[in-house]
């Protein structure tokens, strides 16, 4: 006969199997977009638990797609080869050379994950966005300044993506695009998760960041905003709320908004198994961001 | 900010997902019988908790299918009629009155069930024997002993349950089985779930009943028997270890391993939520009982 | 050699199969709804005509869907229970415990309808309305008039039809429905007939009734109507040329072209074999309702 | 009000579609060869009537090909190009020129065929042994002789048949088979019936004659054997029993079941009808000559 | 070691094959028509050029359809008979005697073309416009003037075709409609491509002519057209700059622009592997008619 | 009017597209694997052929697979990180440094391999053995020495590939492997190549090498072997007519056709256009390795 304590646990088990329910049924079929960065990138602990996330979300029936980048370890390859890492507005500044050295660390880190993945029993496949003609795109230039080689998604072609996933495997992207002339280029990784967001029709875009999600007060924690939709964080950005390193995140998930994508997420990445809890518990974590007002 | 009790709770949640990963993993796309029976028929709340599990390992992956009787009420509906309900080694004599009551009574349940379980969300289709030619049987005699019109299966064609769960509907079968001559015929509910089981190559067999599970000593709860193989099974009913109320049970258990079945459980349908627990949780409950022996 | 008369009789034989040929063609593929009711049902003889035309119709490419009532035997088991009858403009008033009732012996009619189907080898399943979520309804109010349990359906889910109709099996439907808190109705019959009729895009509905059809004069069945349009059908029940009892059941045919079938008709089930008759021979019989005038 | 005549009549129309029933069921989806020739091929009327009759065994499920020869037609060309028709053991000496005639013919008759089809709405395919690379033969040699262009089976390529009969035409087939060396040679329409036939794995092939059947005594009617196994047919011949021009046919049906196909039919082609009457009617007409003894 | 004069005919042989890649790609899956008649289908050697270049065409990926005419062979046929050919208007005035012999000499043809193409391993199959119901047609009036069983077709029904193309049969079509009364009737074969080409959305119809194609001076073959536009095709026309034997063939190819083709070829079929040069090679040859200016 | 001269190379050109008919033919539908190596891989001008080849082959329904190595790239950034590279046996001592440089080092090849294919309208994918768990080894153990992380094929999962080519992607095969720790190890090309071939069951298998082929005498070009059987193969080795640099690339060829493949090729990379050459004209060239002797 089981004791009080296990029973306890016992039905506290089984209330949380239940609690995911509604959620499963609700994400059954659809695609995901996990940009994946930050310290879950890092820590091998958080990492080995997004991985078991992501195996968990394909298994109860949700098609996931990760997309990483690669950024402290790009620099960290560009100063061995001699050079300072040189950044505008947020962007790599890049140059032949370092485009040479981001496409080897990405795809290093892109296989790197997919060796992780397989691993841990799930079936991924890692894509640059040269293959199957994936990420098509034009030089960016902010504020009209020539960068380099930092391209500005301009097409993504789902086709390898649907074949993939129609059978089952994870496509894991690194954020690479081609050029007209077919040059590879360095495409920002939010900016690729919310292309491929857009161009897979996808339901829900996360990002694995290193902040709990929107303070309303930078300084105070408990200020978080659980849920936004995309005029209130227009506002936001409009009035001097959000700011400082908060600012172009919340800018990624309004553009996100705004290219088709229904509810963008900022996770907390830094907590173990935040997708899991965000995608199947009542008590959502970090500030979702929704296409329609609340009420 | 989290409270650290959020945290312990939060996590718990997340470990529980995560221990639930390996049995969906194993169970994806398995037929699973349920046989429905007990307590859980009666008390609502129970009922619910049957269903809603129920949605759950469908939702997940797994392919289940609903057997069920209807004991208790087809005496009471006999005995309205002016009856006493009679049985012969635990198999109820079966006049053409009986039988006629057994049919309605068991179609009543078999869509009540159906309907509770649509109000729940689960798109069920109640089915007798009758329905796709599905349940054909031939006069059971025990001990040479003519009883009526109880049956004993003679073939499951599977064609219409097949059908249904392609589409992702899940089947509730009421036990009536056609004899060689058409007539209804009233099958015990076990033996229908045993040879469903078979006929459909089901990965488990799992009877929901009143009792924690075999013990060997009855009158002791804690010497509940978690897994046995069937020679060991047999050993104990040969030595009379198992008896009393408990050894019907333990003989359909190794009845449905002799038919194919690879695996039988028998779980206390009073406990709530006792199909999550044994199919997703590390600490199975009941008694299994394998076709394998076990070292 | 043959003699004379036998190669009349052979000659016949030919002519009646060739006459068949354009309506076979015609009706090939088409879903055809028979609701089944009057004498067909209680006569076994004219019960095992009608089984017998439905599998022809089968075999020779049209789909069939039987829609019962089960009028006569819910009142007799009413009285049973102690209670009389009850009725307003000839909608049974239904409480609680004629419901029950109603649904038991609606679901005892169904399967003994699919066990005489499967032994003269039609591969018929019995479903109800709650099975696979299939008729979902309202309350009916009459005037305004709340007679308990008594629905109007709201929308039928074909899935379930479909899908055993693409394999093959014969649906059997028994009028019961879900109403929006998902407690079981009684639905009229031939309402029931005229829902599953248009969410089908049916062909044809039959309606096997114990008249010979519309009669300009009710006591003169030589003035027996073959063919009328919409319109017409509408006049005479305004001018009151067709009363009586011949009126709801006009009224029935109305409704059903106006809710999209093309094609109604009024068969006399006391007539053995109506069913062959009106499908694959040149002199149909009973009255046809149509959508479109006749000239 | 129907007079007791009609009554009468419509009775005897469903009994002759009721009687039709299990020979629908039985050869549903079956193919059938009919060997087409004989007064059949000549008279416009009893044309008409083959068609008609092939259209409703394709209608209610069966799956027909046609195979016929163009025998007088070809004699009678022969002999407007100044030559005269030879023959040796039944099969026509063909020399290049004989051999041109006898392909222009066929393929005369088989268009002229598709063509009255087309009008009766049977969508026909008309081909020969060419098309698809169908009939590949070699050169036949009676004790030995060599008579020319007249050729043996070797082998049937179904796949242009079967590319057809799925999308529902009905292949009307010259026997002209093309040579190792593709050369185009006459095969006698017999043989080539027998051996699509085999090919196919035909449930039955029909020959359409101008005899009644197997005559004990081919001058006494009375006297025609109803069905025979292939050993009897073989002891028939064997015994002289039958002879005369009765004995080749005879011959044709043996081989047809030596090379498997099951059952094999001598219809009398001057009988209106006479392949609905041998399908769908319990009184067969006709000779059938089976694989397996009767008793 | 290869000596130099090789390996200079092998860079010759690989630029070749490269050469072609682009025209494979953009023609790949593509319908093409290829009207076929002139020298090409009397002279053995060009005639074997033709199956062998229409067989490469299929291997790597085009669509092709045969159509083929059978003119000078039907004028000696009729001539044998003891007719003299008549003509109004460059079409062939066509009494019933005169329909049966084109019908005759027409399939005769077709089925030799088929049975050459299988002995070169193409795998074809030879029909007119009764098979499938391929070529409705009504009756041509040219100036109002009845000149027999002449077409003009109305409909084409592309299922057949559909079908064998689906599994690589390449159709071969003798021109011969079927009239609303079904009777057999003569087609143009110019105007059969074109309406074939139509029905199948076609890239590209071929005419295998017996001129270089159009030239500006039609004794001086430098003064061929390799492209023109479907106005200036016209103001050819009405200029009177193309006249005499010509002038039908462009407005052949006129009608097939103006009937939905978008590029019509008129090809020198006297020229050895004249379509594997226009399908593969840059330097185009003949005259192509487009329906876009070509600036 | 054509030119002699023009005639001349047009002729020319349309007998190189009729040459390459039957082998176009031959290897419709069939996978090849190519090796991809050597100078081939460095000259620019040399890679556009290949691709340009390669695309040559799919376009006319071949089903190519890339398998390519990096080896004079890795020892240069293996010598830019300090350290000298060192072989065993032909094999590269791998320590984890290098292996991380390898890894780093083949995903950089592969991808920008994928990025000249799309540039050049060839839809590739570029993957490497971590992907779709393709390819997984254990440790290799020349005469029983550790030589690091140096991997044996011990399986090739082709679920991935078939995947791909299902959909007309070309996969591009970095050979990295998995170990049974999910470790990545270093895999020899020609070894990888093989175990691809094998487990895709490949037609043919193509080594691009820098050698003309298998020469008797390796001084003199003139001594080239077209072909030879394995047996042979293994007879030269073992006589030594056969040796150094010559000898382990016909051991890799003898290895190839033990593995299963029926026909392994050593071709001269350095020849523009080989690949085509080979597949598509009458003198192959390098030289042939086959299963079977050759008279």
């Amino acid at each position: 006969m089981l004791a009080h304590k296990e029973v306890d646990i016992i039905t506290e088990k089984a209330n949380t199997l239940i609690e995911a329910m509604p959620y499963i049924r609700r994400f059954n079929g659809k695609t995901i977009i996990v940009k994946y960065g930050g310290s879950a990138m890092v820590d091998e602990t958080l990492k080995a638990n997004v991985i078991r996330d992501v195996a968990l979300l394909k298994l109860v029936g949700l098609k996931p797609i990760i997309v990483h980048g690669g950024g402290k370890e790009i620099s960290k390859w560009v100063k061995l080869s001699g050079k300072e890492p040189e950044f505008y507005n947020g962007l790599r500044v890049t140059d032949k050379d370092t485009m040479n050295i981001a496409e080897m660390v990405l795809n290093k880190v892109n296989k790197e994950l997919v060796g992780l993945m397989q691993k841990m029993g799930v079936n991924a496949v890692g894509l640059c966005g040269k293959d199957g003609n994936m990420i098509r795109c034009t030089k960016k230039k902010p504020d009209g300044k020539d960068i380099g080689f930092v391209g500005e998604v301009e097409k993504v072609n789902v086709e390898l993506l649907e074949t993939l996933m129609e059978r089952d495997f994870i496509p894991v992207i690194a954020p690479i695009g081609l050029s007209r002339k077919y040059e590879p280029y360095n495409i920002n990784a939010d900016d690729a998760a919310c292309a491929v967001a857009k161009a897979m029709n996808a339901e829900k875009l996360v990002f694995l960041t290193d902040i709990e999600g929107i303070l309303m007060d930078p300084d105070n924690k408990k200020t978080l905003i659980s849920e936004m939709d995309v005029n209130t964080a227009k506002e936001f950005i409009a009035d001097g709320i959000v700011g400082g390193g908060m600012m172009p995140k919340l800018q990624n998930c309004i553009d996100a908004i705004e290219e088709g994508v229904s509810r963008v997420h900022i996770l907390d990445g830094r907590m173990a198994h935040c997708l899991l809890l965000e995608f199947f518990t009542e008590k959502g974590i970090g500030t979702a961001i929704l296409k329609e007002p609340l009420f």
